[in-house]
């Protein structure tokens, strides 16, 4: 096995047969992404940043420089990864994969103003890009696959549900623009507004940063809530019972593995019967 | 193919063997409807509607102009719709079913200020009518064809439901009117004001606006909030298990599509074996 | 049949045949009791109400008046209500029982000045047991007779549920209470205010008239939030997968009339088969 | 029997044959934890407390006094709980088990002022263990037992669930401090604090403490609130539909004692039939 080999096989594990060198590299990286994430989260504290700004930073450098070699690694043995391409296209190839994308996204924002000259807000905003670091996870956690594997099978479910959800949304909030917007020109002072108060209604959520007061927005406000809550709820409850029949899913075949036939059969038609 | 038939056909398609001019007419009067969304969204922002008020009236007119020639050829080829009617009778018949009355009432309130001399705050709320082509979308949108068919199906259950919901906000506002009156008589001033904090409350929006201050009025209110959201939640859960079922029924059909038998038989008394 | 027969079949209607005058009777009683429940409803609108006293008199002495009979009748003919008791033990028992106390209690109120010195203020909170007459209706809506039944069903399991949902609202809210009580002695002034809070929260109504502002406070509830809307939900949940149950087998059970025979048998082991 | 042997049953019951004295031994001691819940509740209300000051604190020494011996009789019998061990080794056991540090901690905070001296403010936060007392009830009820083993066995479920809950709270709490910092510099004044935000969005409690104001800020925080809203309440869902379970299986269990056999079976494989 020649070095290149070697490094392929540590930073992208066969799923079924992992070695110690996988579950080490994968501990490092993983407790490296937590790491970021507390980053993330104690830097907003603006006074523990101040009295720590020299640990971010470290953090900050030492999580690029190791993302860096990582993507750059990967750039190298792309073409074990697609062995049916060249080098340079299957290099493409991985450059344009959404993980490929995430791993660059997520580290190019640190190099951005050594190469050209930016906007301090713009380098402010581009520091959010980090957060896709969470992304990279999703290589690692079995709950993350899950999360992504229910949104993409329940795809054409949840686009049904949304287009009904917003619709109703369109329609809810433009009747009570119209009902509210003389008495309220603040808070109902365009469809926009009122959209707002339409999500936090149907979700159940009510700030009560803007709700109706005329007579009529209350009574038409009341119908709509009563009914639209139902239908918003669905995207809601199609991606929890998808969730929990993953779940199962997983514990079944858990308690599957070991047995012989999961299912016993009629001698007689042969067919499967309740057991 | 007389040319009427080659309207009728094109306007009126056969749902199962749909020609390329079907979908042709559906993409655009569905493309117009959006756009008719949108424009009714942003007309309600003013500085935006100020700066472009000739381009929403350009997308007005057109749109009633296009909607205006969908409705007299539905009506000039309505007695290809029903055939077992005379002319004038089938005319009558399309003008007075669900989708003829969407469809012009959707277009009247442009014409009624040439036809007559109206109050301008009458034809302000009348501008709310053309939210019904939202409705127009019903033809087309197979989304839409299953919202409505829950709905009719779920009639008699939501109509119990919602039965029994209703007896339990007038039960719960009475209660909480006279507990909350004497002490908060602007926000609980009639049954009406506390209705509202009914339906707030037991829906679990919780605007804020309105809520009981009294030791006996937060008790009752506690109780109330604790065993009347499940049943308030009923309507809700109906219309939710509704869907799923509607939308599992459809997916299973497109999976056995194509498959010869979707059960086995047993050979020796020929009934339907679990598989 | 005598006359005292006649009576009672009238307001006693066999449930599996009823006639003619049974139906007209109960669509007279059904009505006046809405008539009520509009009337107790509007006349919490004081200006609506001072208008039209003179209605609200007549409706509330007309009601009163055939209740006052219908109560009077039932009492007469409880001797054939309970066939094995005496004339005296059967009306005694007829007055104790659930629908005599309801009937009476919802009458009493109006008689009460009239036979005794009461306080305006007793007078005024007796009124709010006329709101006792929409139990009444409970002889008549198999709607209502369902929520009784659904009730009277998960009675342990409510019971179970809601001795855990005490017992988590009393943890919330004492350890809150002890969290926050220093920082607002205003709104968490004692566990009973906290009790409040805790039922707002875990309902998810969240008013927001009280809530943590302490670092620790949010903290908590957060986590009180997270795992405990999930046991609180309990009662509700039960309460509606019930409901949703008793709904589907009287569908079911009006489908299966009519058929022979529901399940089909194998004729080798004669046992049911899934068809 | 000895009078060790004695005492040792009285205190811990064999769960199927429970006899007189255990039955006794379990009211009293249930009643007192009752009793120390309302004495919790009720200390709270300053008036309330002060008025009756001696009550409380008789309360509190019977209750401390019985605790204390009953937890002694466990630690002196603990050699007969654990029979494998010694007697010195099984009193450690015992002391350091789930109900043996129950035991302790919520008897303590009474003694800790007599053994040293403490600050006055920790002996207050100390008296939040009695609460501890509540969890004793584990030992006698069913219901806790059913609330204990439930999260036991959903254990795995809700890791999963929590881990991925956890990490959308981060996301959306991340960017929405970033939308709302500059314009609202208290309320989003850390990523703490819009963490606090984004729990109460996704539970739909929605206190109105805070909320978005900018434009940016409504229009994520609307597609969170749809889309996370269903994934924060997989946790609830699953402990829900957990509970249900267990409810449904122990009626059938009561239903199924007495039956002979549950199921049929097919006299010519032997197999199970659908009944």
């Amino acid at each position: 096995m020649t070095f290149k080999e070697k490094v392929f096989h540590t930073i992208q594990p066969d799923e079924n047969s992992k070695t110690k060198k996988n579950r080490w590299f994968e501990y490092f990286i993983t407790t490296l992404i937590t790491l970021n994430i507390f980053a993330v989260f104690f830097e907003s504290f603006e006074h523990f940043y101040g009295a720590h700004t020299t640990l971010f930073n470290i953090i900050e450098i030492f999580s690029v420089l190791v993302f860096t070699i990582e993507y750059l690694l990967r750039l190298w043995t792309s073409d074990m990864l697609y062995p049916k391409h060249g080098k340079f296209k299957s290099a493409i190839k991985f450059m344009v994969s959404f993980y490929g994308l995430v791993d660059l996204l997520s580290i190019l924002p640190f190099y951005i103003p050594f190469l050209m000259k930016v906007d301090l807000r713009v380098v402010r905003s581009m520091r959010l890009l980090r957060l896709l670091r969470i992304l990279k996870l999703q290589r690692y956690s079995t709950s993350f696959k899950m999360v992504i594997s229910v949104f993409r099978e329940a795809k054409s479910d949840i686009a049904v549900t949304l287009f009904i959800t917003f619709l109703l949304l369109i329609i809810a909030s433009t009747i009570m623009y119209h009902l509210e917007n003389q008495i309220q020109p603040n808070n109902f002072s365009n469809i926009g507004q009122s959209f707002w108060w339409a999500i936090a209604t149907l979700t159940t959520v009510g700030y009560g940063d803007i709700y109706p007061v005329t007579g009529w927005g209350k009574f038409i406000s009341g119908i709509i809530a009563l009914l639209g809550i139902g239908v918003v709820a669905l995207p809601t409850g199609i991606i929890s019972s998808k969730f929990i029949e993953k779940i199962r899913e997983k514990e079944k075949s858990k308690k599957d593995k070991g047995k012989k036939g999961a299912y016993k059969y009629c001698p007689h038609c042969g067919k499967k019967l309740i057991d």
